[in-house]
């Protein structure tokens, strides 16, 4: 195995590569919205169709949402066996307005700072996924065969709470099991540290409707005297959070662990700097639990935020309308052993008990995942983590991450896999929001990564 | 004069007159929304071909904003000298899935309690502005002659703070002057008993948009750490009223009056059901200041309700964003001398006061008038109520008015003319909501009433 070849090879065809992935982003696989159902079709052919050009035995599955792409490729007693995921959905795009060019007419362009690949899906997930498409096509290119026992496993779902994934990977247990599941859906450390994510957070998803009046009413008749669902909600919200910062649902840092001596003083050693952080999205002051380190506020403590919020007239001008009804979606992140199950039994019978008469809430059940840690004895880590700091020249680093993927605690618990997360992103990104971009740097670099980590470790 | 020959014609009318509201009503004359800036304009030259088919001397004046109606008739030296007010402009029509019909698509209805005009400004304010118009037109048909000098004045943006009305009546002062305003935008009370409206609450209307980070943020990436907007503003909505109901904006109940006894008394005397009033709308319990009674909380107590609020994702599935911004809609009713440029100036500075670290807000005005109360001592006032009452067969009384018309303060301080504001829409007829309707008794009783009024005063 020439593993100078193969990175030569990914050099060579990088334009190749950009071109694959900018079709692959023109496809508008929003999975969160009914009306993209078709486009996430769509994408999951195309993923289809690539694998089969390599030469992978891969289909379509179905699910009773967006399908799975499942296939396998390399020798059936190869060792170690490793699996790849990643997914294909993509978050919804507006406002649409805040966006300097449609969303799924993707382009290379130039930065002050570099090249940058803009447009939805670009960092999440669609450009991270094709890094290891990349460097098992330039592997399979140079070597003619594959470096051991692979299994691609794309959802379409993750950006919509993966409701068919855990049901999925029970019924095909034995199908997707594997020595370690290779996870690109993460970032690198403030943009220049190379990192393996061993820290992640849960997810509860939960949105509720407030209802009072019957029908929307005029303020002016029935201002005063009739419940107003905006102010409900308003309370509701306005009681999520102490004035410390702290989250008020009852038992909700049952489970939190305080962090360890040792990462504690690794991350120190991290030298975060907050400013910076916050200063490139226009904000100075950490606004979490006031006696946390804006470290821990991001990786280590669980946080509740409302992530939408909406009631009455919203549009231009002004009507005085007292409306029958309000929302609101909110998340809780979660870490350590806190049970989403049980926080979302606690924050339900808090919003209940703060209802005044006449109103009731509905409920909308956004998913539930725990947070999940990974032990990083086995060698295969401490490998994979000399492979990122050879590639870019500086030391990489076990990260925690604020974001949650839930899949990576069901590889372990469904599937007896370890997740190993490792991803390029940066946290200017914009990943969920508009001008969503992916650095050249994080695709070019993204895809010799992987072809050095699959050197170090078949 | 012949009253009982122009009630006969006015009966005979109705079919006609029923298909001339319908055709206005299909005109969609939303003022707040700058697309239906044409509509605004076919509205008003509708109505000045409907009154130069009646030999009116009229013409649809310009203004910055939608144009006014303006047109008399009758005796140069005519007294008394009437000027009938309305507006052309409706409401918008969002959430339209809750319309059992296109809006601007109106008509007349079989329902259990008889016949309804169903469509947008059936009852606020096309149908009413069409009774007084009606009753003229019979008037003239029977007679050949006006009852006395008329001076029609419609404006087309009263449902978006009427912000050209004031300059246009200070510059026009001399040619609008009259004895009386008859305005119909009012409604009679509890849908039974026909009344003159003489308490009407003010309007501030504000608009604040909380502006934290630059971007739409990853929930995931920055929840916790960074400020979220959404909070904020739950925050201070939720600070606006204390837990017995009160506005907290300092200096609110500044220039509150209490209740005179003489009208305490009228007003018991009318024996208020609030559990049917509330119960129609699906709600029973009065939610404003716990210290006053039911018909204090809709007539004569001031208030400050949230029209409107918005932020982050609201679309269907779940997006875990932590905005950029969120806004909301908010109105304040005022009552005897409260001051509304006082009291926006105390909630901006509240609202200023309660903002965390980077977060700023962006205000946009939405009107400020003051409350008006009329003296009744005019016998016009008197002759009114018992024209109402022959024609209602109940006795008509005095009544306060939870809605604002500003344009009532504005006849007796510019103009020097006295307003007599008599309408007769019911407290189910949606307006400002979806499915809004007028009765076909409010329309046809409406323009008798307003045939006898003509003949007891002048």
């Amino acid at each position: 195995m020439s593993l100078d070849a193969i990175l030569a090879r990914i050099d060579d065809d990088l334009p190749a590569a950009t071109q694959r992935l900018l079709e692959l982003l023109r496809i508008k696989s929003i999975s969160t919205d009914p009306a993209f159902k078709q486009d996430c079709q769509d994408a999951a052919d195309w993923l289809v169709a690539d694998l089969q050009s390599l030469g992978v035995d891969v289909q379509k599955r179905p699910t009773p949402g967006h399908p799975m792409v499942v296939g396998h490729a390399g020798p059936d007693d190869g060792t170690p066996h490793l699996l790849f995921y990643g997914h294909y959905d993509v978050q919804p795009v507006d406002p649409l307005n805040l966006w300097d060019r449609d969303p799924f007419d993707p382009a290379v362009e130039e930065t002050d700072t570099g090249q940058v690949i803009r447009g939805r899906g670009a960092a999440d997930d669609k450009g991270q996924l094709m890094t290891f498409v990349e460097a098992l096509r330039a592997w399979k290119a140079v070597e003619g065969d594959w470096p051991c026992r692979i299994t691609f496993f794309f959802e379409g779902e993750e950006e919509s709470g993966s409701p068919s994934l855990v049901p999925f990977m029970q019924e095909h247990k034995d199908e997707l099991r594997a020595d370690f599941a290779m996870i690109c859906d993460t970032g690198m450390f403030e943009g220049r540290t190379p990192a393996i994510t061993t820290m992640l957070r849960g997810l509860l998803g939960e949105e509720l409707t407030i209802k009072g009046p019957d029908k929307d009413l005029h303020s002016g008749s029935f201002g005063g005297i009739a419940i107003n669902p905006i102010r409900v909600l308003s309370r509701i919200v306005a009681a999520l959070h102490d004035d410390q910062g702290r989250v008020t649902v009852p038992g909700f840092y049952d489970g939190v662990p305080e962090l360890s001596d040792e990462l504690e003083a690794q991350w120190q050693g991290l030298s975060f700097d907050h400013e910076t952080f916050l200063g490139d999205v226009g904000l100075s002051v950490p606004a979490g639990e006031q006696d946390r380190t804006p470290l821990e506020m991001i990786w280590s403590r669980p946080t509740c935020e409302v992530n939408g919020i909406g009631g009455g007239y919203q549009g231009d001008g002004f009507k005085t309308v007292l409306p029958a009804q309000a929302s609101a979606k909110i998340s809780f992140r979660l870490v350590g052993d806190q049970d989403p199950l049980a926080i979302r039994k606690n924050f339900r019978a808090m919003v209940e008990d703060m209802l005044p008469p006449d109103c009731t809430v509905e409920w909308k059940d956004h998913g539930a995942g725990r947070a999940s840690g990974t032990p990083t004895d086995d060698p295969v880590f401490a490998k994979s983590l000399k492979a990122l700091s050879e590639e870019w020249n500086v030391p990489a680093a076990y990260i925690g991450s604020g974001g949650s993927i839930p899949i990576a605690g069901h590889f372990h618990t469904i599937l007896d896999t370890t997740p190993v997360l490792i991803g390029f992103g940066k946290d200017d990104d914009q990943i969920h929001s508009p001008n969503e971009k992916y650095d050249m740097e994080s695709f070019h670099k993204g895809i010799r990564s992987w072809a050095r980590i699959l050197a170090a470790i078949t």
